[in-house]
């Protein structure tokens, strides 16, 4: 059986997750035409990428001249071209936002990398999904193991548990903590990602985005999803169902799987650059509780989680501009908290927010992140 | 919705499997009603049983009186009675393969936690299985997590990965194991089960069984199932799928999660008797490959397998009659695979076996393996 030809468009395709996308673009190349690019201001890369892929749309924040066919269309326009069967929103912070709402809007299949956007508007994408027929995918590797541990079940889900390596500074005092550089939060244990996610994954807040992401995706309370330290980031997530019994789903940490899985859903297709589990050594799994008490940007977003409303979006806002701060090394790795915590302190929130709430809330956090972070230094 | 009440007879229901599979029909009194019981001769036990649950039939090879109301039937004849739903096949070695026969001739659904049955007459249950519409369902721990792990998914398996605890001796050098006691060989590091599974356990015997079953009930060839040390027993086996994610199944090493879930497949059902995974502590979760040379029981019955016909029949037999020679100390540790072997090699295969060719293979085994045993001791 022939494959019919799936057209995406591809937010963010000079990050990380957009370049792996188009890796795995060039090993299904019958079944998978680049329709759109979009990136932030790597101007370089995104040439390069529209000259291999010749998509009809290209964007990009930042001046430049497309080769011939590629017309320079915005994120919102692209994603709801009537030829697009699926958006991969593989940008960071907040620039997904709206060209998901549009895309959801036009009733296409959004597949998430960029869990801010969950984060901030979780349940307006969830409305706007069910309203016009659209669909939300992770592709998150956490997310999609727990996707992946729900085929085939009902509804008797117990709990999910969510896996944290711990980043690099696992059981560091916190005066250790103070010292930490961008150098050394970059220099993540077990996974290869962008700046930014690298930075909230040393704090855990990463954890805490994708409790909150898991919450819209699956449906399940907060009570329902709990996060365990698991180093080694071999088992991705893990699913309990109410007879007691687990799912895990386990590979090498290698983000082209749970993207590709995304790409074919439902269908799992063969990939020789995906490398298989190698069983022929040992293994040593480990896990073991979080201690919430070293990680004060988890147990901020969780509380924000609680709280709902536009909390999430100002947490996703204040953590954008602290750790941006903190990677100018403008303030210390333990200051991101702090400033978090702040920023929060002073919200005002607005009860069921629409698009404009949570553009609104965001646009404020990030400037009293911003005076917080003066106030201090 | 109310469940339809689901007759259900029981096999060897004085053994382990048998015993908790009633423990689960008195949380589930509304659905699981017990038509027949059966045993070998643990009579005080069956006739206890009997005057708790009430069935219309019951079977013990010794004589026995039975309860008012319950009448003494046959196996094979209250596995076909046209009430009966589902028949648990839960006897040990060759006892329960006519009964489990006569059940898929009519159409029945058969759950197996008797392996040797699938091993002996693997070929003939599916065919039989399939064209008088029975369904044959695993409750064996590593098949049950395999079954799981397949949920929801199409065709694209690369590999199973059954794990082994690695029994009590594993480790140990052939002279510590020549002097191994039936003792010894009883008291396996994570699971409570019958005798001669304990022994076979502590042999990886049981493994090589598994591997056979699981290639029957999965319909996979041998080169896609694979065996890994997995100490702790947590993790029940692993499927590996063609894009290279695997799914596991875990859960604390308890028999009654598989049973259940046999019972009332594709329903998950909350029993507030099974114990949830507790991730408030620690765990370490370990694999390792398999020295075979350390298990001549496993390699042994590995290569009944891929030899076929009856040889996977006088495999069991052999091992049935080594492994009660050696609980009775008639025999060492170590002399379970000579005879296995020298049975194995003295054996004169008969193609494509009917019932009554593995029955007579089933018997010239066990007569073989006993005078080899007499000759060595």
């Amino acid at each position: 059986m022939k494959n019919k030809v799936k057209n995406i468009v591809v937010l963010g395709s000079t990050g990380s997750i957009g370049q792996q996308t188009l890796d795995i673009v060039r090993i299904f190349r019958d079944t998978l035409q680049v329709t759109g690019l979009a990136c932030g201001n790597n101007t370089k890369l995104l040439l390069q990428q529209a000259r291999e892929f010749k998509p009809l749309f290209a964007f990009c924040s930042a001046a430049l001249k497309l080769p011939k066919g590629t017309a320079p269309v915005k994120m919102e326009e692209m994603a709801v071209h009537p030829d697009v069967d699926m958006v991969i929103v593989a940008t960071t912070g907040k620039a997904g936002l709206k060209p998901a709402v549009a895309a959801l809007r036009a009733g296409k299949t959004v597949a998430i990398a960029n869990k801010e956007i969950l984060v901030m508007a979780g349940a307006l994408l969830k409305q706007l999904a069910a309203r016009h027929g659209g669909t939300i995918l992770p592709i998150d590797s956490e997310h999609s193991a727990v996707w992946q541990c729900l085929q085939g079940e009902g509804s008797g889900v117990s709990r999910l548990l969510l896996t944290a390596s711990g980043g690099p500074f696992i059981g560091w005092p916190v005066k250790k903590l103070r010292r930490v550089t961008a150098a050394q939060a970059l220099n993540h244990p077990t996974w290869k990602m962008g700046k930014k996610v690298t930075v909230d994954s040393a704090t855990l807040f990463n954890k805490g985005l994708e409790v909150i992401e898991a919450h819209w995706l699956f449906g399940l309370p907060y009570k329902k999803i709990e996060v365990i330290i698991h180093r080694q980031s071999i088992i991705h997530s893990m699913v309990e169902f109410r007879d007691g019994s687990i799912k895990a789903q386990l590979s090498i940490p290698d983000m082209h799987l749970p993207i590709q899985y995304a790409l074919f859903y439902p269908q799992r297709m063969p990939n020789p650059e995906i490398k298989a589990m190698d069983f022929s050594g040992r293994h040593n799994l480990t896990f073991e509780p979080v201690n919430y008490a070293d990680y004060p940007c988890l147990k901020l977003a969780l509380e924000a989680a609680r709280l709902g409303d536009t909390y999430p979006a100002v947490l996703c806002a204040a953590d954008e501009t602290a750790v941006d701060l903190f990677l100018n090394n403008s303030i210390a790795f333990t200051e991101i908290a702090t400033i978090i915590e702040k920023t929060l302190h002073l919200h005002r929130p607005v009860s069921n927010p629409g698009i404009e709430d949570i553009v609104r809330s965001d646009r404020w956090a990030c400037d009293t992140a911003l005076k917080q972070a003066r106030k201090d230094n």
